[in-house]
Parts: C-alpha cells; structure tokens; sequence
C-alpha cells in the first residue's frame, strides 16, 4: 500500500495480494481517521461477498475467485468500523454485489478517500435491525 | 433520517421503512441544497428501477422486493430534480442496476453529499433526448 | 459537453453522442487536470468494456450495444492515462460492468471531477502486473 495525503483527501494504492479491508484499517490507524468516505477501482482475484436479510436478522457470505474488474468499492470509515460494499465484474463482464468482507488484489486497487474531522462516524447498535448503525 | 453538515459536505443516515428519493427532497429542503452530488451504501426491501430508452424516449419502471444490499447509490441534487441510480445485489449476490425512482431502507442507507454554491443545478428540457438535462 | 469549475471541484454534462473517455481527455486539457477522480450516472448506447487477466496478463474487450443506463461510470484523471470502470444496466435491469475504453451517451451524462494539486497521478510500468500503476 502506497499513500499520500493532501487536503481533505488520501490517495491510496493497493498492490498485488494485499487484501483491502485489512489495508483500510492500517489507512485508518496511520492517518487517525475518524470519518472517512471512499471510492475505488481497480481489480481483485479473491473476494467475499455478503448479504443481510434484515427481517430476518439472517447475514450470508459466499467466496468467489476469478479475474475481477472492480467498478465499485465504495464505503467508509468510523473509528470503531469500516463498512464497504463492493461490485466487481467477471471475464463475461458479469457482475456481482454484496457487502465486502475481505478482497484480495490482483492488479492494482486506486482509491480515495475524502476525510472530515467531524461528524465522528461512531457506531451505535440498533436493536431492530440488528446492525451497528452511525451514531448521529 | 439523522443528518450532519461539516464543511462541503452532508452525512446521511437512512432508517429502516424511510424511502430514500422522499428523504433526498427533504435533506434539499432543510439544507437549501443548490448543487449536491452524493454516493452511499446500505440496504433496501422494495425499490423501482427504470430505463429510459433514448432513442424511442420511452421510459419503463419495475418494481423489486427482497433482501437487497445496496452497493452503489449514486446522483445528485438540483432545485428542481434529484436524480439517481441505483445498484443492488440480491441474496444470490447478482446485480439489478437502473434509474432509482423509489427505494424503500431496511437495514441502513449511509450517504454522503458533497455540496457546492455553484453551479445551481437547475434543469432544461431537452427536446432531442426528450429528458431534463443540467442548464450550463 | 459543458463544463463548470468550483472549488476543488469540475461538473460535467456531456450530450448525446459524446464518447466519454475522448471528452475526459479534452477536460484534462481544458483545466489542466493533473490529479481528478470522477464519478458520473447517465446513460449511453454504445460501449466497450474490458476485463484484464492479470494471471495471465491477458486483456480482453467486447462491445455492447443497447439502452444502458450508467449507474457508476467511476476513475480517476491523471497527466498520463485515465482509468475509469462502468457499471451499466439494460432495459431488463441486466448489469455489465468492466474496464471502460469508450462509452457513447445516448441522453446524458452528469459527472462530478474532483481535483487536486497533488499528488500528480503519474504512472509507472509495474512488471509483476503488466500494468501502469500510480507512481507513489
């Protein structure tokens, strides 16, 4: 991972095999990131993806491999969460979506992310949903 | 809908049962929003896809219900028009993408707005596409 | 295509008939963009996409036609390439997603340029992908 920082925004490349949730969190503790919006593309070879039946309080996740293009990795940053969903795109330029637990990249991951010092993105638990929510 | 303002931009978070196109004229409303363009994630149970066909300028719209990730909501606001688009991922994780008319939240939606002065994003009608185009 | 400039920020309205990646390469020029990352909903009827093999290192391209509506046309503008993917959606809801080499607008695309100062988003052949990557 490579970083530069410059006025409200960080500027992020990922490299070959480096799994970009894992990578967020380090963003997160180097940069002290306390509310952060971001957005990328790039591609992974390795991903999984999830879904939350909200009525049901019922959370799937399923693994996938291939050569993805990703058009769409796009979440954000709270001290105590990151929460990132993901769209990528197979070598039949189909697509699959879900929540993005874990995603490893293949070529190169390009992402920025637009940091504010406040609101704090803390996170609350919501008993009727059953998913920690922001705490506004 | 809980809503924080910090400097150019608007943090979003949607409940569960709140439509998300309502909520949008709302947010224009309570933050006099000339010129916003914003991205989120979450989840929907019920929500309208359209598409417009330039060509014939015929418009069809279905509607979907189930457990649907939100990975990309995506448009902006002007005076007189919000206009989004809208990706979900079904609990098989494949993909329904279109114009987002209506969107109904399940578990959350977390948006960011990015606002501005100026531009005003006021709209003309456009008699060769037969749609509402920014007046630049 | 129209162009307006605010702040950090460009807004773009391109027309029917437009090829957006040519018109991307005309903004650079116009304001000198040596760092923007874009995001853009609108919708076209004619574009390729790609998929790139980095195992293999082996890129692939397929053209589409049809009513698309583009509901995440998102890169980044540097002095030396400019990368964006496409998320698109057919008049069943369908979605294709890749690496985007040319999209024609059919009604109209609204894309939002953020810009930046630095870092300049120079590339740099990167041998292990086969790829131009961000030279940080």
């Amino acid at each position: 991972m490579k970083t530069k920082k410059s006025s409200g925004k960080i500027f992020v490349r990922l490299n070959r095999g480096e799994e970009v949730i894992a990578k967020m969190k380090e963003l997160r503790k180097k940069y002290d990131i306390k509310n952060g919006f971001f957005h990328g593309i790039g591609a992974v070879d390795k991903l999984k993806l999830g879904n939350y039946n909200v009525e049901n309080q019922n959370y799937r996740e399923k693994e996938f491999k291939g050569a993805f293009e990703v058009s769409n990795f796009t979440g954000n940053i709270g001290p105590d969460k990151i929460h990132a969903h993901i769209t990528v795109g197979d070598e039949s330029y189909d697509t699959k979506t879900g929540h993005c637990s874990m995603a490893r990249t293949s070529g190169t991951l390009e992402i920025i992310v637009h940091i504010s010092d406040k609101p704090i993105l803390q996170h609350k638990y919501d008993k009727e949903t059953g998913l920690n929510i922001f705490d506004f």
